[in-house]
């Protein structure tokens, strides 16, 4: 609640090695460590956002009846030289020998030690579909780490599963899936657009990602602005509906690098909707029928034949996401973030003017404090002896959506208060909190 | 909802390696699968406990003001050549190259990487205390994983560590966690012992085992008995009221093993009051002053003069606690085990009689999973075609607090319900309801 004693560690200088603005404004605010290349600690203000990011992503895969579980992390051989991407993957696996010289590794995905449990646990057809879901630390030992959490070794992901009889009971899991990325990232403010895909050491034939646009993003895309008024408030978890979601969002014309086809660029789209952008990838599904039940003999019994399960993955970068909402979210011209109230660590910071000789603003910051807790709000008081223009700057960029300042202009009853980066306005703290649970709300 | 459609394999045959009552039941229950030795996935059960175990802890330490980060699993060797760990850990420490060929580990513990955080981020003393906290997982390569989750090689584990001044504020902070760790695992309903321990690898001269006593337990113990009736209820974080509270408890001998001394034993206890039995570690804490902030230079500036901090580091082993809860509370005799209330996976079982042509006691169960969830009180249907008395013993061995039997004794206002393994009695949904929420609130 102080930021005195909150670990909090503001750099002075942005270090060198960081080049995009979501990696120089996290290092710059104390969001996270590094500890080693491409790997990070997070410290507690980008813990609290990550944390909210997270459930956002639990919530909406519990909204259409994933179930969750937890996988280890360290993975045995066995299962990839099973699948047959033990070989394949790489180098980016780091594979690990234990100390019975076991062969293991560091799961970089989760295909086949899922598609074990499967076929260890489910026998009958009766039971499908299956939906399961976890969110666990990956690690992809990239040759060269960059970017800070966009690009790192060691991150946090939610990646979904799904098992079904039929193709078509296949599809329709994959269109629940997504639906539930459209409404996690609308959630997270963000735009995403669903672009066909390449399947890429996945495998499979049909896969979307999702990408939002981004200038420092990775992936160049090309598609129609049309797509960005598709609307999905009405579509329901149901056969048809979800369907007819997928149809509309074909219509339009979107797609990555990988898939891009001048000609049926030109075909498909007038030149006034026409949209060559730079995006970054937020989430991935892929459908990829039997490739591993096959390969790993995950049947079900129906009327005593043998079926392989059809399946496919659902992947969302929940630390990348972190990186991904400053790249769309972060004025770096202006020094200022705006975190969508409900991922931002704090809902308000505020900002007393402090001396050596007189506490009293620091006794009315904690006197709002108090008022706000009481109304659920989460506060920070910065209680340092900087000055309040450097306050504001330092909260501009840590991006606290609202700010109450307390200095020589504010009375007992009515205090400076802005949403971040605009003007200061007087308000009681009745108005304040009016206005911080408004936004909450929404 | 529908256990048909859930992924809960229950097991007809226990595993013979599974040698104590939680690895037993876990594996019988479907909680947890083995992915490979000492490795397990949590399945929805299971992992629904452990989350709510989680949540439990992590209260416990907001409500003592620990900040909360999250520190990576894959550590760099360098920090742990700085504190002279690297080779004093021997072979439990899982050792990896990347492809650069660089020495990494995965994380038995962090007190060189928080060490590391802190020398970096925090100057002055003004900042301290700095009470730390993350929850993540951690890996020890035991020679022989054994016992399930109870002694595996992948876990998960609340490790906290705090920074002070002086040794009297380290003491104090170190009383803080102790009493954290007294409410936590009263909230997990289990009498846990605060025990004088020696302090192995991690090193200092202060340390506390909290022991939860069990038949199966790994450690022996002695104490008194009256140990069971100190009163914490009025203790508050403040540094005599937590003082006092160390003392009422040092009073009272409560060692292992390891610390045994059968003189001290006759002296301090008498024949009535001694207390020897065998117990389960689920916490244990440590102030060890500057061994790691003098190896590793973590100092803070105060008054020109360059101090280092005193540390303490304080673990709660959260996947262990599963095991241990069941431990505690499984009647392995008559195969009933009890969750409390607050950490079971689900509130209450709604067992219907289900036959390939009556489908009224299913529309029944639907009618009163529907009711309790608007209630908030959460549910599963078991919709699977077993007898009644087969769906009973399964659901005392799941061990969800509260059965509701929907069968040819049922009318269409009143069922027969009970607490697991009570008898069953009569009532109507609202009686129902009454109970569950009642015990909500204890």
């Amino acid at each position: 609640m102080f930021l005195s004693k909150s670990l909090v560690p503001i750099l002075k200088n942005i270090p060198s090695e960081a080049k995009i603005k979501s990696h120089k404004l996290m290092l710059r605010t104390g969001m996270i460590k590094q500890s080693s290349a491409g790997i990070y600690s997070w410290l507690p203000l980008g813990f609290k956002i990550m944390k909210k990011i997270e459930s956002i992503v639990r919530l909406e895969q519990d909204n259409i009846g994933v179930q969750e579980i937890l996988m280890p992390t360290i993975q045995s051989s066995e299962i990839w030289k099973e699948s047959g991407r033990y070989n394949d993957y790489g180098e980016e696996m780091l594979r690990i020998k234990d100390r019975q010289n076991r062969e293991m590794l560091y799961g970089p995905t989760n295909e086949e030690l899922i598609t074990e449990i499967f076929r260890n646990s489910i026998k009958s057809y009766k039971s499908l579909p299956q939906l399961l879901y976890h969110i666990q630390w990956k690690f992809r030992d990239e040759l060269r780490p960059r970017f800070g959490v966009m690009r790192c070794r060691e991150f946090y992901m939610k990646d979904a599963y799904s098992f079904d009889l039929s193709i078509d009971e296949a599809i329709y899991s994959y269109n629940k899936f997504f639906l539930a990325y459209l409404k996690t990232f609308k959630k997270l403010d963000l735009s995403a657009i669903p672009m066909a895909a390449d399947t890429g050491p996945i495998g499979g034939n049909l896969s979307h990602e999702f990408i939002i646009i981004a200038e420092t993003g990775e992936s160049k895309i090309y598609t129609d602005k049309r797509i960005f008024g598709v609307n999905y408030s009405d579509t329901v978890v149901d056969e048809s509906s979800l369907s007819n979601l997928r149809t509309t969002y074909d219509e339009f014309y979107a797609v990555t690098d990988e898939k891009f086809d001048q000609n049926e660029f030109n075909e498909k789209v007038s030149d006034d909707n026409k949209l060559i952008t730079k995006g970054i990838e937020v989430g991935h599904i892929f459908y990829f029928g039997d490739k591993y039940s096959k390969a790993m003999n995950a049947s079900v019994d129906k009327d005593g034949k043998k079926e392989f399960v059809k399946m496919g993955s659902y992947g969302i970068g929940v630390s990348r996401l972190v990186a991904a909402i400053i790249e769309a979210k972060y004025d770096d011209k202006n020094e200022i973030m705006k975190w969508p109230i409900n991922i931002a660590p704090y809902h308000c910071a505020i900002l007393p003017q402090v001396s050596k000789n007189d506490k009293s603003n620091l006794e009315k910051s904690l006197n709002i404090y108090n008022y706000l807790k009481s109304k659920n709000i989460d506060a920070i008081i910065d209680d340092t002896d900087e000055g309040i223009i450097a306050k504001i700057k330092k909260f501009n960029l840590i991006g606290i959506p609202y700010q109450i300042v307390i200095g020589k202009n504010s009375t007992d009853e009515k205090f400076e208060f802005a949403k971040v980066g605009e003007d200061l306005q007087f308000l009681s703290t009745d108005e304040i909190e009016n206005i911080i649970k408004k936004d909450l709300k929404n």
